[in-house]
């Protein structure tokens, strides 16, 4: 849309992002185990090897969304595999295209990155979020199931 | 089992270790897209960064089987998610407590890294592996619904 601007985050961006996080942990239901502090975001996003990256969405000066994803190195094709990590949008902003151009942004990253493919998770119960991966052609992965389990520290 | 050493990976099992990948990558169906050389494992796996991790099984000097993972240093705990890529015991030695014993090495790494969960895929029509996970009170997430697609290269 006009007057919006997708790009990298960067340092002055980190107070707003960290909202927009808790926003999204809010929605998802994980507020309560959510830890992340602004320092966290510069230490692990900005430095010389950033364990993630995130992009933001912007419009007169104000963020309105990020994607944050990281990027797997190690697969049986020998091409990276890009995770989306969370995708969101506050909710000023949402029918505007912000969600659209920030997830077309992710792609563009993972295509530069020469990913083999891109991957995220879905709340089963999140139709609006399944509506908007399936009008792009994106489905449920069936090939795989994911299982997993809680692990306690090594100390306990 | 008597006899059966579980410990990291290290140059001398490259050749022994990429077989028993190739073997797996041949009973899970991707045998054609299998693009890892021995130079990838020692590059990717023993640099000074590795991009991921693997412990083997072995027994009387030969590898019986091997687990792969990766570390994913950012998540909303703050407190790293180990993925389970790849866990595989070769067909002599099943039944012998290889994958038992690879299992709970990883989830030991899983703990020592300070990981608050541990994840990986099963193959839905993969029954054996299944039980051998529900046997260890470990279930198929339902929280989340996992989805993907392919990524075109950048200049295509």
């Amino acid at each position: 849309m006009a007057g919006l601007t997708v790009r990298q985050f960067r340092e002055a961006d980190v107070p707003a992002l960290l909202t927009l996080m808790k926003a999204l942990a809010r929605f998802e239901g994980y507020e309560d185990d959510f830890r992340v502090t602004e320092e966290d975001l510069c230490l692990m996003g900005l430095g010389a090897r950033p364990a993630f990256g995130a992009l933001v969405a912007e419009r007169q000066g104000q963020l309105e969304g990020y994607a944050a994803y990281y990027i797997i190195p190690f697969t049986y094709r020998m091409r990276p595999t890009l995770v989306l990590k969370e995708l969101y949008v506050s909710a000023e902003a949402r029918s505007v295209g912000a969600g659209r151009q920030l997830f077309e942004a992710v792609y563009a990253v993972a295509a530069e990155a020469g990913a083999a493919q891109m991957e995220w998770l879905v709340l089963p119960d999140n139709h609006v979020a399944k509506r908007f991966y399936k009008a792009r052609g994106r489905f449920q992965d069936q090939a795989w199931e994911r299982w997993g389990l809680a692990v306690r520290a090594a100390d306990q």
